[in-house]
């Protein structure tokens, strides 16, 4: 906060409250140089302190408690650090009015970057939110079948996540992001009709409010279906995809499979300390080009997702994202999804989507499930297409 | 926005959007007094000009377009309208450059004042979100059993929510509002723990992160077990709350099952047309004063939630709060969730919240279920307690 030139920062985001104190209760932190972090209780502050490390321990919901420990704590002269890109203007604006004639700056970037390296503990954490992905295997070989709807096929995953221990939301930093717990399910025509979301397999949803994840649509014999989700265990995510397939693999689809994987190794092969996110992006389009399909890498018809991966954490969607022109440089202790799809009307999707932790050689899987479509029998076995 | 002396809207928050212009994809909307509005397509043009209703559809996903447009139209000196209280300050203030020299004023009013009155066939869609609460109701019948799991109870609810063709997620004003699908499921000790969101029956959640919502708590013979969620179909919510007793009502709950009833039933008593917010609140506080409980009347030990409800539509709360202080006068078309509830650690809880329309002459409940606690005995059936 001194390093960043302010007099103070106020943190409000419950996802950095929780990440500096270690509650989920409604609660805010002061930060002021030189003095012992301040955690204002905005309700319930028996949980809050017995959840907390913090020392300082206020109750307070609005600014005029901050105002009033400000003061008191003499804070500099100087600008007010506050998360510009997850609070609301009027929130904001009320601060400003709190503390008339300070400068608001956004400290978004200086919390993000503080949470980028992740420690054993919450690496572990977030191995143990990849392990969800299990019960969503275990419910794709279990259910897949011709004739269950993607929405009859998402309310078994659903169930299976909240089974296993999933906390039953999704936390992202994009104001206006939002997705069920059960994540993305797609089939057929599904596969490539890129909607609502992210450009990547999002499906089209039950309805036109939100048109994305789940639909009413009924998967066949010989279906592609693709399931990608983000997955919370303790606050900590996840994020993996995979693509099955209905009995047997459509025509012409193993080229596209295997092509998946080898960009996968190959994007893998590229994310080690000190290089950028952008090379890691690179590395992907270059693995893709090499292997023909470039112009279905990310999307299609010109409408290509700019991106392999992003960093992952407290939140689905931390910077950097792997992308054109993203200078960030890795280091270890990153978790990154890195997320490769060729999607075509021609045929679908192939998709696969897994999480790393970068080391000081190179990175590690935080997940041991092959890496492959997945082609699912009668019976409910599945042989992996390699 | 002439009305409110704005030259400009310009809608950004994606239910306002889906309110406008009919799209649920990623679009924002300019109003233009005397001008037919603009639908911009962020992404996904194809899919936005099939959803929408709107004339005029341009692509385009950032400021520049909406400026370039403006121009066009001549739109006049004077302020523009952004919801201020959903988008974030660094997104207003990129609006502020990009329109240089004009004051930027909350639209977040005039927006939630065109979406208060629900036509027919809204109303229509929320009865139909509060149909979902069939799906609820057969699960705790079928699956609430001595030996399970709060969480093992809540995977069963979110499967039985999307089976019946929930969208998924649950649309809060609140920038820092998240609920899971299913809800806030609480037995036992957790009834009377407020923890993490409003003052309520919240239960206290699987992980310190996200402390809402179903916790591993096993559930024992006698427990008392609540479930109050927002449901959503094709975009529109319902809100309801039941609670339900395994086996056998605890003693001494009988009165407070009678009492909760009572209370909702001169809550509705007091919804019609003409009459404000507050005198719905107040009718409540009287009603639970007279039966002796308003020390446990949505709350506890001082602790008492300053509402008796809320409206609800494309988010789960809308304006206005039935509570003091509301002055806003109800009128017919209005749809409201009444939440009468007795919180204690002496007992846990029993919450009742059902959705009415207010009409002509009062009010009509959105769904017919029982409004009672219902206790579960060991083949599923249940005895609804009044």
């Amino acid at each position: 906060v001194a390093g960043a030139g302010l007099a103070a920062a106020l943190v409000m985001h419950p996802v950095s409250v929780y990440y500096l104190a270690g509650t989920g209760q409604p609660a805010n932190v002061l930060v002021v140089p030189g003095e012992e972090p301040v955690l204002f209780a905005r309700r319930y502050g028996d949980l809050v302190r017995r959840d907390t490390w913090m020392s300082r321990v206020l109750d307070g919901a609005g600014f005029s408690a901050v105002v009033a420990e400000a003061e008191r704590l003499g804070v500099a002269d100087g600008p007010l650090g506050m998360e510009l890109d997850v609070l609301p203007a009027a929130l904001v604006a009320g601060a400003g009015r709190a503390f008339p004639g300070r400068e608001i700056r956004d400290v978004s970037g200086l919390l993000a970057g503080l949470r980028a390296i992740k420690d054993a503990g919450e690496v572990e954490l977030m191995r143990s939110a990849a392990e969800l992905f299990d019960a969503v295997h275990a419910t794709m070989l279990a259910f897949l079948r011709p004739g269950i709807a993607e929405h009859e096929l998402s309310a078994e995953i659903a169930a299976a996540l909240r089974r296993a221990g999933h906390d039953g939301i999704i936390r992202q930093h994009r104001w206006d992001a939002r997705l069920p717990m059960e994540g993305s399910l797609a089939s057929g025509e599904n596969l490539a009709t890129i909607s609502h979301g992210p450009i990547a397999v999002t499906g089209v949803g039950m309805s036109g409010a939100f048109p994305m994840g789940a639909s009413p649509r009924v998967i066949g014999a010989g279906d592609l279906v693709n399931i990608d989700l983000g997955m919370n265990r303790a606050g900590y995510h996840a994020d993996m995809a995979r693509t099955y397939a209905v009995g047997a693999l459509p025509d012409g689809v193993e080229r596209y499979a295997r092509a998946v994987r080898e960009i996968e190794d190959e994007i893998l092969a590229a994310v080690r300390p000190g290089v950028t996110a952008e090379s890691v992006y690179d590395a992907g389009v270059a693995a893709a080009r090499e292997r023909g399909v470039e112009g279905i890498f990310q999307g299609f018809d010109g409408l290509h997702g700019p991106y392999v991966g992003h960093a992952i954490g407290l939140e689905l969607d931390e910077p950097p994202v792997l992308g054109p022109r993203v200078a960030t440089v890795l280091e270890e202790g990153m978790v990154l999804a890195i997320e490769p799809k060729l999607i075509s009307p021609a045929f679908g999707a192939v998709n696969l989507e897994d999480d790393v932790v970068v080391t000081a050689g190179g990175c590690e899987l935080l997940h041991p499930l092959e890496r492959a479509v997945f082609v699912v029998d009668e019976t409910g076995r599945a042989g992996p297409v390699t």
